[in-house]
């Protein structure tokens, strides 16, 4: 897939010594040749990691020059010690660059409660800044860099005319799930040479992630150090697009690609998911409704064995929280109809077998008939490979 | 294992024709030989079944002659014609042991969205009562009639001598996680000859279910069946025992028995943990922390590959939606520190890999150092024969 490269942004990875596999590159860097606007959403949980602390105390800004990322080390549970190595990082990102500390944020992924190796980092940093570059191969690289468990680099491009100006946006992301040995963990970074607004941008970023990454499960294990940033540099030409509707779009559909990407390689997976919730009094409610159906082994095992099972799909409505009319409820998987108003209506189980089969993408569309508000959710069903990805790797 | 039979209580149990397999029996009935304060406690879950919709309008009540439950079809999402035959049921109860309908309280578990085969059961009813007996092949017979993918039958019982008369109490379970092909279920019944005053008996019913019973989870997927009864028909000559703190810690140690024994058993599983959260605010912060950690799947996997890692334990916590200061924190499992005041702690992986190998119960304590409330959970591991019981049956 041909990607388009933002403008004034440039790239570079490598294998610094973090991760085991010495054929894997776990450090990269992405550098902004003039000051970007940045905004930033993080993990909900309160155990979280410290480039999430920095992070979040930085984001929204107008001054940002670089991301600094590492893989294999997540840098979480790791106290007192592990912000200032975090605080470090940045440092040594502006050391080699030339750019003020405070303007670089800083990423990580992998084992948790190990301290980072300082050495390790610094000296990478060090000899990464002459592979920066800003083709195709580079930005590549900072896909792969990113990846823990993850099969497939995870790099979304576009373009967008707006008022006359070409702008570009580009979305990397990593995630499948966990890793080996230890945590989940979503990464992601959008870039785009257009002029930004902080404020608006981070609003924007959060109203997308909402709709698109916070709408994404593997087993509901909430990471300690998912991170999605953005960085806008204004170098298109463009005026402040932040609110403009096509820009929010091109966002929200890079956002959404990175979505659909991670629950596609959700580890051991064997089927992309999209849950559809439909007629709810609340896009809450309808969040609610998806997360219980997308979270639930009993329904991801039944995707597992292409079994178009409405019972453990609607039963898992039932307990989401939310008050609904059963007799009001449909379901169809695939497109085939299996549960209308309430009771169960005859189909070709073997048919909607052989869909889900031949498919790797399975739909479900859950409508309750309460209201209008929608939402889509993201999963990928529980297959025996998963249990031996997280059973068989060991601390 | 001897097991207590309370008195004037009957039980049999037959092959009926409603499970597939001619060999294992599928109806059961339970009889009170005198009018029995009956009290109830029910599945959560808003697509409830039909028996459950009936048994919640009869208990709290004062005037139960029996139980009659069927295994292999959950009489659930079957819309009005699946009240009307729960109703039946009861009403052919009533019919063969000369009784009223309303004296009966009907329990079912299995497949879902299939209507009761009503000829079948009401050829059952009419030839199960000969079977009636009060000795312990018969109680054992009850518990093996209500399994479905139960590995073993789940009886307990218990003698307690309170104000000179000796109470007996036997409680019968049945669950394991789901059922093939369809849905989880837990079904529990404790019958004791001590007499019990009706409103008093369902608070007690309540909350022991709160403490033992509703801290059980497999997989998370809140059954549309699940119920647990109690009978007291006061045969022992009793007084009101029912707010006696002997006979409330008798109820909880059987529920106790019964929860532990579904977590044990739990489809696949090959531990049974204990997830002891200390140090809470509240006992509603407990329960959250320790669901969290019981129902991830991250967890469970560490647990079925013997693997300490006190990571995703401690980052399930933090995502519960309690706050709490992670510093405070520590973390022992089978008894070995692992974690102490938020910071990692030197321990032989190889000695508590080998803990948890050499036994079937895995222990987790954490301690938030908040409060002094707290709560045990239990659940069991996440393994690929669990993977295959929910994949490979199909509807």
């Amino acid at each position: 897939m041909a990607h388009y490269i933002p403008q004034g942004f440039r790239f570079a990875s490598l294998y610094s010594g973090i991760k085991q596999d010495t054929s894997r590159s776990d450090m990269t860097l992405i550098v902004s040749d003039v000051d970007a606007v940045g905004a930033g959403v993080y993990t909900q949980n309160l155990v979280c990691a410290a480039p999430v602390v920095l992070d979040r105390s930085r984001t929204p800004g107008s001054h940002f020059r670089s991301i600094f990322a590492i893989s294999g080390n997540a840098n979480a549970c790791t106290g007192e010690r592990g912000y200032r190595d975090a605080v470090r990082m940045a440092e040594l990102a502006g050391e080699v660059l030339g750019t003020p500390a405070e303007s670089t944020l800083v990423l990580s992924t992998g084992i948790i409660g190990h301290f980072l190796p300082m050495e390790t980092i610094e000296k990478g940093c060090r000899e990464i800044v002459p592979h920066l570059a800003s083709d195709e191969t580079a930005l590549d690289g900072v896909a792969r860099g990113l990846m823990t468990t993850d099969t497939v680099p995870k790099c979304f491009t576009k373009k967008v005319l707006i008022d006359g100006v070409e702008i570009t946006l580009a979305g990397l992301a990593k995630g499948s799930g966990m890793i080996a040995p230890n945590m989940a963990t979503f990464l992601g970074v959008v870039l785009t040479d257009a002029k930004l607004n902080p404020a608006a941008a981070q609003k924007l970023l959060q109203n997308v992630a909402d709709k698109t990454l916070n709408c994404v499960t593997v087993e509901g294990h909430t990471s300690t150090n998912d991170t999605l940033l953005m960085l806008g540099n204004g170098l298109s030409g463009s005026a402040d697009v932040t609110e403009n509707p096509a820009f929010v779009a091109a966002v929200e559909e890079i956002c959404e690609a990175m979505a659909r990407s991670i629950a596609s390689d959700g580890e051991g997976a064997s089927h992309l998911v999209t849950i559809h919730v439909h007629g709810t009094k609340t896009v809450s409610d309808a969040r609610k409704i998806a997360r219980e159906i997308a979270e639930s082994a009993l329904v991801k095992c039944a995707f597992t064995g292409n079994d178009p099972n409405w019972g453990r799909i609607v039963s898992a409505a039932g307990y989401a929280g939310v008050a609904f009319d059963v007799a009001q409820v449909s379901l169809d998987v695939n497109g085939f109809r299996l549960f209308e108003k309430g009771s169960p209506v005859a189909f070709d189980a073997a048919e909607v077998s052989r869909s889900m089969r031949e498919n790797r993408e399975i739909t479900v569309d859950l409508r309750l008939g309460e209201g209008t508000e929608e939402i889509r959710f993201w999963t990928c069903d529980l297959t025996t490979e998963y249990v031996h990805i997280n059973a068989d790797y060991h601390t």
